[in-house]
C-alpha cells in the first residue's frame, strides 16, 4: 500500500496548492518537488478560486498568519470544498496564541478540512473541551507526547469528520475509531524548522492520489519517518539534515518505503 | 565574451534590486552573492525610488503576488525606467491564472521591461494571439519544451522591444530577429524550486554590467548552466543540488565558463 | 564565561520571538535551534502581546520592512518593554534609504531596544551627528570597517542607553565606555545572506539567558565566529558553509567554544 502510493504521487505528479508560512516554503515546495508532487504557492484573494481550480490538494497552514492571509485561506478553503479536493489544515501554534487558535477553529469550522495535521500541544489546544485546561504550548513546538493528545484528536476528529494527524516521536493518525501509529522518524526532525509543515504539504500530496484520507495521512508520516532515517544516516546535524531529507524523499524507491515502514493500526 | 563578463559582475559587484516572491528570497539573495552581485531585497513603496537609485538593475518576480506587491512593482519600476537601469521581469504563473497573466501584462505595458524570462509555458501564454490558445499550465511548471514557445517569444519581443529569455532543457534567448540557444544544464534543475527566479536574478546582474541585453541574457542562462553541471557532480538529489549550485556560482572560474558554454546562436 | 552561557541557552530552551525579514527566516529559525532555543516567527500586531508574553527575548528585523511589519514591532516592542524581556535591533540597510534609517531611529526611541546589532555602515548611518556626512553604504551590505563605526556606536550606546554590536572581520561590542572585539569568523560569512541576522537572532537567545546585555552580545558573536570557523573546515563554498555553520552551531560544545573565543576587553 505506502509503495504504491508513492508510485502514484510520481505518476501523477499532483498541483498541491499551499498557502503557508514565510518559514517553510522554500523547505515544503522542494519537498513536495522531492516526493514527486508539482507545489503551487500563492495567495492573494483574487486568484485563489482559478488556482484552486487546477490543484489536486489545498493545504493551509496558519505560521506566520495574519489577516489578509486567513481571508485567502477561507475563500481558498471553500472553492476547494466545492471542487471537492482534498483539504490539510496545518494549525501551527494554536494554544500559543489565542488569535491562533481561534483562526484554526474557524477554519475547522467554516472550511471543513480533510485532515487535521498538527503537533500534540495544538490537538490539545484545538480539542480541549470547554472548562478544561489543555495544558501550556511553548510557542510552536510541542510539550506533550502524541498519546496525550489521543482523547483531544478522537473529539476533533467527530466534531468536525475529520482525520487528525499528529506529529511527534510516534506519529498517531485517528479517523473516528480508527488509530494509526506510525513509528518511523529520527529525533534531529525537531530539530529542523519546518518539518512538521513538510509533513502536512506531504500530506496533501498523498490525499490527492489516495481515496482514504485515514490512509494518505498514514503515507505521509512513513514517507517523512522513513526518508529521515534514511537521511540521518547522511547528515552530520540538523542543518546537513535539512538537505537530506530532500535527497532521501527523491531517491527513496516504493520497495525501500514499503520494507521501512513501521505502522500500527488498531 | 562569457568569462569576461563574469569578471565584471565580480569586478563591479551590481547591486541588484529584487521584488521577488517569498520561496526564493533567500536562494537568490544568496546565488546572486555567490556570483559575485550584491542583492537587495525591498517592496516597501515608500522606499522603492530610493532603494532603485542605488541599485544597477531591478528584477521584477511575480511568483506569490499580491496587490501590494504589484504596486511596488510598477513604482519600482517606472524609477528604473527614468534612471535607465535594466529591469528583468519573471511572470512566474503566467497562464496559471488571469491574475498573474494581466499582472505579466500590465508590467510588461507600464514597466517596458529590457528582458522578459520565463518557462515556456508562460511565454506562451503572455504572447498568445488573440482567439488563439496558448495551451494550458500546469501551476507554476511549464509543460512545454522552449521551441514550441519560439513564436510567442518573437512575438512578445517585436510587441514590447524586449528581450525574451526562454528556459528549459535548451534555453531559448531571443531578441527581434536574433535566436541565441544555450544548450547547459542538467535534468535535476526541474527539480529545484526557484532555479528559473535565480536565472533571473543572474540575467539581473549581469544586465547591470553589460551593454546588450540580448548578450547578458544569453550569459545569465550559460552560468546557470555550466554551474549548474558542476554542481551536479557533486549533488546526491535535489537538495544537495540546491546547496552546491551555490558553491559552484562562486568556484566558477572566467575560463571554466568559456571552456563549458555551449551557445549556438542564429 | 562562554562555555556557561552556551550550556544556559541549552538548558533553559529560551523562546525567542523574531520580527524579521522574508530573507533569513528560514535560515535564522535554523540556527536558533541548532544553538538551542525555541524559535517563534509572528507578526500579526492582534497576537503580538500574547507571542511576547511567551517569549523570553524579542528581536526586530527591518531588512524587508513595511508599514504593517513595522506597527507589529513596535506593539511587540512596548510589550517586550513592559514585561522586561531583552529587545535586539537589527536596522537592516540602515542608510540605503531613509525609509530604513528612519524606522530605525523610531524604533531606538519607542521601543528601546536593549542591544542594537548591525553592520558598520547602519551603525554609522544612526550615529551620524547631525551636519555630518555617514558615508554611503551599498544596499545591505556595509562598505566601512567595524573600527570606523566606534563613534557612532559610542554615540547611540549613550543616547540610547543600550549596547551596540557591529559585526565584521571584527566585532565591536560598546556599552557606554566598554568595548569588547570578537576576532573570530571566516570571510565566507560575508558571501553568505543572513548571517548579519543570524547573529541578531543569537543574540536575543543569549540576552534570554545572560543578565548582561554586554555579555550577552559578546557571546553572540563569539558562538558566531567559532561555529563558523568550524563550518568554513567542511564546506567547499557559500552555499554549504550556511549549512555546515548549522551543524556547527548544534555540534558546539560548551568546552571548543571556550576554547575557540578570541576576545579582547578594554
Amino acid at each position: 500500500m505506502f509503495g504504491e502510493a508513492l508510485q502514484r504521487v510520481r505518476a501523477q505528479a499532483p498541483v498541491v496548492h499551499n498557502i503557508t508560512n514565510y518559514v517553510v516554503m522554500n523547505t515544503t515546495a522542494n519537498a513536495l518537488l522531492a516526493v514527486g508532487a508539482s507545489p503551487v504557492m500563492a495567495h492573494a484573494p483574487r486568484e485563489m478560486e482559478e488556482m484552486v481550480g487546477i490543484a489536486s490538494a489545498l493545504v493551509l497552514n496558519i505560521g506566520t498568519l495574519s489577516d489578509h492571509w486567513i481571508e485567502a485561506m477561507v475563500v481558498a478553503g471553500r472553492a476547494a470544498r466545492r471542487r471537492g479536493i482534498p483539504i490539510v489544515l496545518d494549525p501551527v501554534g494554536a494554544g500559543a496564541t489565542s488569535y491562533r487558535t481561534n483562526t484554526a477553529l474557524r477554519l475547522l469550522a467554516e472550511v471543513s478540512p480533510t485532515i487535521l495535521r498538527g503537533n500534540a500541544s495544538e490537538i490539545r489546544a484545538l480539542g480541549a473541551q470547554p472548562g478544561t485546561e489543555p495544558g501550556a504550548t511553548r510557542g510552536v513546538d510541542s510539550v506533550h507526547a502524541t498519546e496525550e493528545s489521543l482523547d483531544a484528536a478522537r473529539a476533533l476528529s467527530a466534531a468536525h469528520g475529520c482525520v487528525v494527524s499528529v506529529s511527534g516521536a510516534t506519529d498517531l493518525i485517528v479517523a473516528g475509531e480508527k488509530v494509526a501509529r506510525v513509528r518511523n522518524g529520527v529525533p534531529v526532525m525537531a530539530r529542523v524548522t519546518g518539518m512538521g509543515c513538510t509533513a502536512s504539504a506531504l500530506t496533501g500530496a498523498f490525499a490527492a492520489v489516495t481515496a482514504s484520507p485515514f490512509d494518505a495521512a498514514t503515507q505521509a508520516m512513513a514517507v517523512m519517518g522513513v526518508a529521515g532515517e534514511a537521511a540521518a544516516q547522511r547528515a552530520a546535524g540538523p542543518g546537513s539534515f535539512q538537505i537530506a531529507i530532500l535527497d532521501a524523499l527523491s531517491a527513496l524507491s516504493p520497495d525501500d518505503l514499503q520494507r521501512g515502514v513501521r505502522v500500527e493500526a488498531e
